[in-house]
């Protein structure tokens, strides 16, 4: 994909100043600004790179007025970085925006495809799903039956979306992801033996979501395992069958929901947590990486370390005086040494 | 699917009250359900909901008789959970079952492929591999050569089985499941580079087992890395090269369990858990959630905590006192305070 | 595959004795060894099993003879466990090794494929992508547009390579990889939305590098995450955006490595460990299994556990106290009462 200066300065509404007609197809940073690319000036820590900068162009703030001769062309706008992430933005959309389905893929004859669809190579479709217009599905995934897909949505390469599920619009499935697998429900049979308990509820997963690589959320039992609009979920994570994850939380990389745990809005929960199931986290908790909760947190706000996870200023407290113990453990022997030399003289 | 509630009857070996055509094509708890599902009635404290239910058929209990009218058909049976768990059963088993080969799959011309099988688009089976009949393979999943895999299994999509691996009967793998990949064997260098050591040998999974979503479970350096009957493993678990776990034996997500270990049969394995590697662990042992057990556990049924993992109370027991830190500190400062004054009058 | 001890004798450059036609298709332990296997004897404790082992082959060492008749055949050489491990080298070389470019994979027109190289069946491989020499890409695999790929690769089923990835020479990515998915950043807005930041980077991966299944390595906000040569990652891990690991570094299982940190050269890195995001971990540093690094390690060779993670002497010290806190609480308890005895005495 190339742009010219003139092009970008129409895309983010910027002023003009040099060359117009030059050509860039990549991003850099300022300091290492290669011929080709574009670059954003936005801290004033990192002016001096612009005398020395081969970018051919460089998004400025409106108020720039170079003090020595400049090689890259300036684009002047009111809020550089702002208009340079925008510009990302549509550089990304485009890169990933494809259509037409191939021939390659293969589709039931009952399900509905929207309006300008991507569907790549060796996609499956099932019977009566419905996929929304704009949809982009990459190779390799597969989508079940009666499954529902909103409109503009992402999904990368080998995804799987197993029957009854219903996404949302605007949401973006990485790599890998898998959508609908069976929750971990086996009832204790007397002879040692597990019998597998059905699971055939679903997963609804709402707008605007995000779901990084090879994260794995299950079905419900019966009834929906639920995300909500906005959530944003980091790569490995595993949600088990009927877990809520409400508006807005973002999850860092392989924590574990384990089942019907509800977790609040606005939260943000580190890598590598792990959450009790059946618990009930409040609206904006933080918890830290590594915290392994396992009892509900209801109070707002509340910011939860360690496993079992404390508060937080508490753990970091006592955590200190773990790492002195040897410490208090001499100062113990001590006190009882002296102790029994006074008792000693007192007899 | 449909059915009436004749069918259910039917099926269930239930007593029919009311309409025995109406249709339901869905299930639902009894205090939300919907016209066109089926529900139940096992725990008295929900009665009332079957006065309000929109359910189409709920199932009850023989002794049940209501004390007002119901909309929904009843069908009365000896144990209404039981039967209820059986309809699910039944109902899950009729919508994974699919029969047929795609001609968009890629089946190696040595392959033996039993009766009744159903492969999706995009699988790929390589040079003779055995299929046992009644089996299930869902879109694009890769299956190498000469693995056998028994009767009745249930494999989705994007499933991964290296060569020479040996799959039971009555096994469920769940997308994005790989069995097979190399151990993670390296043999250091004195340039500091590594050396691979190759990994031949393969995978034994035995009947009943099921496999969640991602998880990965790698051949044996020589040998097998085997996974024994019954066995339920939960979604992103990492089993490693030349590990045994005996029958029966449950482990949650995100747990890893290192090269050589031997896991004992009936045990219970939390989520996160680290297991070290060539430990053994007893049977019934149970280990909580972000455990890491680094010594093996030889005796049956002991429960562990901690990283490093100790025994349960113990653990707990120290982690209260590790909350109150403070309180122990600020106490063997007072004591040497008064210690001090208590010198100064002996002397 | 089989090889006759004639085949082998060559392979390796050892010495025969017995019969030079006798073909095996599989190794195996000496104690346990099976008509048509080859096994060795390198450790003098397992010299009794020769002579009843029934392998058809054992690799000996130059100077054994044996004290009664053999079954095997026998294949003398310098260094048996040497001369084995390269045989297992050669056998699985040849096993993976295969050839073709399947009409069942979707070649873009302007992707450059080397010589010798095999694609099996619904691999997809788009524009203006390379693919070097004697390459190996099996079933499913993705790879986006732009992605260079050095010579003597191999690539497992299902794996995915985003857009404008680098992969050097000699690399193994196992089964389920995903390579170049989106960072995990989002830019929280003022009405508690996040707005996603565009991920316009990419991943290198340097020559020698092997990647374990389901591993995910994150591409760069902008500029690179970068795997430096020789580096081994095992199943399960995250690495997040813009990471640095640096050469011949091994991370076991389900370790998670935040946004732009630096990881050193030649440091063994255990099984779930969380890494914060911008730290630096200087050369050679050990962290043990579970450990949480929430700051800079800036010692070479430091080794470190818990979490947070400290010296790991320290940590074991002090967890042998946390493990007896009981008994400190004990003591304290005594002393205070003693002290207020003498106390009462001295008043």
């Amino acid at each position: 994909m190339k742009f010219t200066a003139n092009d970008i300065a129409n895309l983010i509404e910027g002023k003009l100043e040099g060359d117009p007609g030059v050509i860039v197809n990549k991003v850099s940073k300022i300091e290492d600004g290669q011929p080709g690319s574009v670059s954003f000036l936005a801290n004033p820590k990192y002016t001096p790179y612009i005398y020395t900068s081969n970018a051919s162009i460089v998004i400025v703030d409106d108020h720039f007025e170079p003090e020595k001769p400049v090689k890259p062309t300036l684009i002047k706008v009111n809020d550089p970085y702002g208009a340079f992430a925008k510009l990302l933005e549509i550089y990304n959309n485009i890169k990933h925006k494809k259509s037409g389905i191939s021939d390659k893929s293969d589709i039931a004859e009952t399900a509905k495809i929207g309006k300008n669809v991507f569907i790549g190579p060796f996609v499956s479709i099932g019977e009566n799903t419905e996929i929304g217009d704009n949809v982009n599905i990459y190779a390799n995934t597969f989508i079940g039956e009666n499954v529902k897909i909103g409109a503009d949505c992402l999904i990368f390469s080998n995804v799987n979306i197993y029957p009854d599920c219903m996404i949302g619009a605007n949401v973006t499935l990485h790599a890998g992801v898998v959508i609908g697998s069976d929750g971990f429900g086996f009832a204790p049979q007397q002879d040692n033996n597990y019998k597998k308990v059905a699971q055939i509820g679903n997963v609804i997963i709402e707008d605007h979501v995000e779901i990084g690589a090879n994260t794995t959320i299950d079905r419900a039992t019966m009834g929906s395992t639920i995300i909500r609009k906005g959530v944003k979920l980091d790569n490995l994570i595993q949600i088990a069958h009927n877990v809520e994850v409400d508006e807005n939380t973002v999850i860092a990389a392989l924590t574990g929901v384990s089942g019907s745990a509800k977790i609040g809005r606005n939260c943000m929960i580190g890598g590598q947590v792990g959450i009790v199931g059946h618990l009930q986290i409040a609206d904006e908790v933080r918890i830290a990486a590594q915290a392994g909760v396992s009892s509900s947190i209801k109070e707002k706000g509340f910011t939860a370390l360690g496993s079992p996870a404390i508060d937080y200023n508490n753990y970091k407290k006592s955590y200190i005086h773990f790492k002195n113990l040897q410490t208090l453990v001499d100062k113990i022997a001590y006190l009882e040494k002296e102790l029994k030399k006074l008792k000693a003289k007192n007899n």
